[in-house]
C-alpha cells in the first residue's frame, strides 16, 4: 500500500514543493491525500484542484490540517506530512505533525535557529516518529559510493577535503523584483541567522561530513554580502579542522555569475582521492597516488551496496537531482515500511539525513556567522 | 483528473515496464489503474498486487484486459493501454486496444515487422486514437533544442549528420545464460528481423531524423553479427544519404566493450555545428566558424521554447533518462487533455513520437538489413 | 654533436615548415644549417636570413641545396634533409636526397601518387639511408601507449575500429581568397588524387593502422565534394574490414563547422576498449567490461616503455602537438645516432612512420577514391 | 641572431634546467652557449659534453662563468644567463650577473627570502638589466586570454576569485628516499621559509594577480605539515581579501593524492565570470549571467591580441606546458631584440614576469606563513 502523504507549503509558484511531489510520486511509495498549500485559503483550494486531490482533504492552514486529519479514521489519515515552507514557517507544524503522531518529511535547514532545532530534537526523540530532512545532494548513488570508499578505508586516512556550492542567481540584487524565491532567501525574517550559508551551505557542509564520514571541529570563516542593499550573506568561504585531524575548504556563494549548481566534493586520503560533482552526478572519479585513476559510474555492477540500492536503472540511464531527490523519499518509505511490518529496516533504507543532521546543519550556520564575524582565526563548532 | 492507464507486459524481471511506470508518475499525470503484466497469470496477479492495483483490474492476458475495461464505465475505464512487451507482442495488443477505442503507448520499435507496420497506420488512422511510440532520447530538452536551432536555420543547410550508439553489454554470448533481456533481444522469432539495429539501431535513427528534420533517402550498411553463436546482428555501420543532399553515419553496436548508452549525436551545416550525447545529457553544444563555442544548457532562460516546455527545474539540476521519458508520458498526456478539453493541443505538447516514426523505423531496420547482405553499394530508403 | 639538417620548402608563409623547425629545436638533436625555403629565391635568402643560416648554406632551388651540400666536406655538410613543400613536390626531392646519401624526413601523404611511392619504396631501399614521414600523431604518448595495450593484447581481440578526424575551416570555399593552405591543398595538380582523404584521412588511416595493429584489408567509401567549386573532395565516410576480421568505420571531413582538428580513435576487443582524442591528448580512458574505466596518463610512472620514451616531463605538464611532432624528430635523431655509433637503436626509438606507412597512405588515397566512385559496396584494399 | 645563452644549475638529474632548455630551443631565439651545471665540476663538464657544448665555454662554478664570460669579446660573450638552482642559490649568481651586465632569467620563486628580493630589486633597478622570473602559467595563452578579457571589463567588476593548485607527489616521505626533487624542496635551507606555498603556492598567487589584476591586501592562512616527519608546509589554503573589495580563495596542497598539477582559476564579475585549468590548457571557459557560456580556445581567430600572440599553430593543435615556458622566454627575447635595435617593444612582448612580481611573490611566502601561524583572522599583505 501507497504511504498516505500530507503537504504543508508548495502552492502554485513555489520551486521546492513541485519537487517534492514529483520526488514522492516517482516509485509509487507514497499518495498524496492532503494538504494546506498555501497561507492563502482560496491558493491552497486551487493547487488542490489542479493536483486532483480530493477538496475535502485541502486544508486552509497546516493546523487545519493536521487536526482534519486527526479526525479521519487511522486508515484514512496521511502517514506522513511533508513541510516545504521557507524556513521560519518549518518548526512549528513540524513540531504540531509529530506531536499528532504523523512522520514528518522536512525541508533544510531543519528549522529557523539552532535552538528550535535543539527543541525539535527534543520533540521528535519523544514522538517515537520519523524524520526525513531532504539534504538532496546525499541522494545521489555516486555520493553513496564516495561515502561508502572513504568508510571502507579504501582511500586511507582522510587528510583533506574539499567542498563547494558555486550559484551565480543572486548575482544581482534579484529580490528587488518579484522573484520571490531570492525574496524569501534573503529575507532574515524568514530565512533565518543566514542567507547563502543557510540554503547552500548546509548542504555542502552536510555533503562534506556525510563523504568524509568527520564531523568538523573548527572553522574560520570569510562571510560576505556582495551585491548593494542585500541583508544577508550571499557568500562565504570557510576553513574547516575536522576530527581526525584532517583539514578542508567549503565554499558557498551565490554570487559566481554564470555558475548553475555545481556542488563538488573532494576528499584525499594518504593512498588516494575521490572527487564527485553535480554537473556529472553519474561519475565518481577515484584517484589514486600510483596508478590510473578510475571512473565509477552509476547502475554498474562493480559498485558498493549503497549505489546499487539507490540507482534505477542499468549503467548509461543518467540519473539526476530528482532521482537523488526521489531516492531519499523512497528510504524513508522503505524504513517506514519495515516498520509498519515489524521488521528492521536495511542499513541501506536508514541511510537518509535525519534530525541529527539537521542539527548540525543548524549549528554550521550559527557556527560559521559567529566566525565571520569574529577577529580570532578559529571558532570551536559547538552544538 | 489524471489519466487512467492499463499496462501490458512489465512483469518483474522486465526491464522497461519500470521505466515506463516512473515515466509515467513522475508528472502525476496518470494512474496505473489496470494491467497484464505477463503471460504468467499468477505472475501477473504478484505484480499487481506489489503495485497496489485493484485485483479485479489485473488480467491474465491482454485480450482479457481489453475485454473487461471495455464492460467497465467508461469514466473508470483504462483510456490509455501502454504496452511494454517484446517486438512480436506488440502489433497484436496494439491492434486491439486501438479497435476498442483506447489510446495506446508503445515501446520501440514499433512492431516485428515493416509490413505489421503500415497496417498499424491504417489501424490507427481508423481509430482516430493517439499513438505514442516511446523513443526516449527525443524527449530530452537539450534534443529538443538542437531540433529548435536547426530547424530555424542556425546552423545554416544541413550538410553532415553523425549519430552514433555504441553498447558493450552484448560483447559476450550472455544470451548463453539467464539474461532474459539478452535471450529476448538476440532471438529472431521475438526481436524481429534485426537485433541491435532494431533494438538501439532505431533509436539512432529516429533521433538523427528527428534532430537534422531531413529524411533518409538511401543508405550502404555493414551488418555484423560479432559474437559466435549469435543469431542476429550485434553490430553495424550505416553510410547515409539524406533528403537536401546532406549525408552522414550512423554506428550502432552492442560489442564495444565498456561503453555503456553513450548516443552521440553531431550535425554540421554551412554556418556551424552542434554536439549532444546522452552522457552529459543537460548540455548542448553548438560550434560556429568563426566566435567560441557555446554551451546550451537545460533550464536556462535562453533556450527556445521545445526544450523549455520539456524541463521541470531550473538551471544546474541535472535532468536525466527518466525524465526524458517521462517527457514523452507527459506531452502525450497534455495532448489527450487537450482533447479532452476540445482545445488544441501546443505544438510543445504535440512533439512526441507516433505512428509515421514507428514505420519510418521499420523501414530502417528493413531496409538496413537488407543493405548489410547486399553487393550493391546503395539501398534506396523505401517505406 | 647535433645532426646538421637542411629543410626544402617552409619559406614565410607556409604552416608545416615553422612546425618541423620547432620539433627539430625542441630537443636540441638538430640543427638547422642550409635550406632551400621556396622555388622563390629571394624568398629562399630572406627566410635564411630570418633563420640565422649562413648565406651560403641558404639555396635557390632543392637541386641547388643538394648540390651545394655534396661538395662540402662531410663532416660539414647536412646529414638530413627535410621536405615540407606541397604533395606534388616530395617525390623529386626525397629521390634527389636519398641517392645523394643524404636521411630524409619527408611530410605526409608521402608523395604524389601511390606509383611515385612505391619507387621512392625502392630507391629508399637502395639508398640505405633512413627516410622518417610525419604522421604527428603517432608521436602523442598516449597513443604509443594505446599501440602498446592493444598489441599486449590487454583488450583481448580487436573487434571494432573507430577514427574521426573532422575538421571545420574549409567550411566555405577559401581557395576562391588568399588562403594558400587552402589553394594548394583542394589543388589536384599540387595535392594529388584526393583532397581530404589525402590531408587527413590519412593521418585518420595510419593512426588506426597503428593503434589496432591491423591492417586494412577492404573498404567501402562515401567520398564528396560539399563546397561547390572546389575541385577535390573535402569530405567521406568509410566502411572497413580489417585483417583479423574486425571492422570499423573512418571518418574525415574538412567541413564540419566548428570543428578544430578533433582526431579521435577508438578500439574495442572483447575485453574491452580504448579511447583517445587530441583535444586531451595526454588522456588514454581504458575501459571494461566489467569494472571502472581507467583514466592512463602521460608522464605517469605506470605507463608502458613507449609512452614513456616519449614524454619529456613528468605527469601533470600537458604535452602537445609539438611535442608530439618532435618526438617523431627525436626518435629518428636517436635511430641514426645508434647508427652512427654502430649500435642497435631501441625498439622505441625505431617506432616511427616511414616508407611502409607512406605507401599504405598513398594505397589509401587510391583505393577510397576508387571506392568512393564505384558502385560495388567493397573494394579491395591493394597497395 | 640568436641570443647566447649561459646557464647556472640544470645539471643531469635536474627537473627544470632541461624544461629551460627546451623552452629556449622552441623558437630558435636563443643559442645555449655556455654553462656552470652543477656545483660538481665533473658532473657540469659532463652535461656540457651532452649538450655540445664548446669545453671551455663550461665552467665550473658560476663565479667562473661570469668571470669567464666577461673575458670574452661581447660578441661572443653570453648576453642572457638563466639561473636554475634551488632557492638557496638564485640570489648571489643572479645578483652577480645583473652587475656583471648579463640579463638574467630566474626560476620562480625568486629568491630564498622576501628581503633578498627586495635587495635584488635595488641591484637590478640599477643595472638597467632585463629580468625573467619562470612563472609559467601566466605563459598559456588562454591565461593570456582570461587576463585581457577581465582587463576590458568584459565581466563587470571582480568580486570572486579562486586559485588552487593541488598536486598529490609529496603525500608520502619522498624525501626519506632518494627522490632529489623532494628533498630539496622539502628543506628549509635550500628551500627558504615555505614548502608548498613557496613551489607552488608562489605560482598560484602569481597566476590569481595576473589574471585578477589585483592586488590582494590581506589574507587568512591554514597551513599545514601533513606528512610526519616533513620540516616544511606541504598543504595551506588561504582567504584573501584582494584590492577593489572583492574576496577569494587560494589552495595548494601537496598531499592530495591522486593529483597531478591541476592549477585551476576562477574570477567573477558582476557580470559573468572565466574558469581555466592546466588540465584543459587550450579552452578557456567564459560563463554569462545570461547566455550560453563559451568555450574559447587557442589559435582561433577571435581572441584577443595576447593570446594570438603566445600561439604558435592554428586552432586544434593542443599546446601545452613547454610551449607556455617557451613563451617567457620568447618575449622576453623579444624585448631584448627590441633592446638592442632601438625599438619598444610590444605591450605582447612585454608581458612576462619580473622583478615586481617576484618580490610579491616572496612577500606571499612571508605573508602567508605568519598568517599560518597567528592566531588572528587577517594578515595584512606587506611588502
Amino acid at each position: 500500500m501507497k504511504l498516505r502523504l500530507g503537504m504543508i507549503g508548495g502552492g502554485q509558484g513555489a520551486f521546492i514543493g513541485g519537487i517534492h511531489r514529483m520526488a514522492a510520486a516517482l516509485d509509487g511509495l507514497y499518495e498524496l491525500t492532503a494538504g494546506a498549500f498555501s497561507s492563502d485559503a482560496e491558493k491552497s483550494r486551487a493547487t488542490g484542484v489542479l493536483l486532483g486531490l480530493a477538496p475535502d482533504r485541502v486544508y486552509a492552514t497546516y493546523e487545519a490540517l493536521i487536526a482534519g486529519e486527526l479526525q479521519l479514521p487511522a486508515s484514512e489519515r496521511v502517514q506522513v506530512v511533508a513541510i516545504v515552507t521557507p524556513n521560519h514557517l518549518h518548526f512549528a507544524p513540524a513540531r504540531r505533525a509529530l506531536e499528532a503522531g504523523f512522520h514528518v518529511i522536512l525541508d533544510k535547514p531543519m528549522t529557523f535557529s539552532l535552538a528550535e532545532a535543539r527543541q525539535l530534537r527534543e520533540i521528535a526523540a519523544a514522538s517515537g516518529r520519523r524524520l526525513l530532512l531532504t539534504h538532496t545532494y546525499t541522494g545521489y548513488p555516486m555520493v553513496k559510493e564516495a561515502r561508502q570508499l572513504v568508510a571502507a578505508g579504501t582511500l586511507g586516512a582522510v587528510r583533506k577535503v574539499y567542498v563547494e556550492y558555486p550559484q551565480g542567481w543572486l548575482s544581482a540584487f534579484e529580490e528587488g523584483g518579484d522573484n520571490k524565491q531570492a525574496a524569501w532567501r534573503t529575507d532574515p525574517a524568514r530565512s533565518g541567522a543566514a542567507g547563502a550559508m543557510g540554503d547552500i551551505g548546509t548542504h555542502a557542509f552536510n555533503l562534506l561530513e556525510y563523504v568524509a564520514g568527520l564531523e568538523v571541529t573548527q572553522l574560520c570563516a570569510d562571510i560576505n554580502t556582495v551585491v548593494a542593499g542585500r541583508r544577508l550573506d550571499d557568500d562565504g568561504a570557510v576553513l574547516l579542522r575536522l576530527g581526525n585531524g584532517a583539514s578542508g575548504v567549503l565554499v558557498a556563494t551565490q554570487v559566481a555569475a554564470g555558475e548553475e549548481n555545481n556542488v563538488r566534493i573532494r576528499v584525499y586520503g594518504d593512498r588516494g582521492g575521490l572527487e564527485w560533482q553535480q554537473a556529472d552526478a553519474n561519475t565518481l572519479l577515484v584517484k589514486w597516488l600510483d596508478r590510473p585513476a578510475e571512473i565509477r559510474r552509476t547502475g554498474t555492477g562493480y559498485v558498493g551496496s549503497f549505489a546499487r540500492h539507490n540507482a534505477r536503472t542499468p549503467a548509461g540511464h543518467p540519473e539526476g537531482y530528482l532521482e537523488a531527490f526521489a531516492n531519499l523519499y523512497r528510504n524513508f518509505a522503505l524504513a517506514l515500511q519495515a516498520d509498519l511490518a515489524g521488521h528492521p529496516a536495511s542499513p541501506e533504507a536508514l541511510d537518509f539525513p535525519s534530525i541529527a543532521e539537521g542539527v548540525r546543519g543548524m549549528a554550521f550556520i550559527e557556527n560559521v556567522i559567529a566566525s565571520g564575524r569574529s577577529d580570532t582565526k578559529w571558532t570551536d563548532f559547538t552544538v
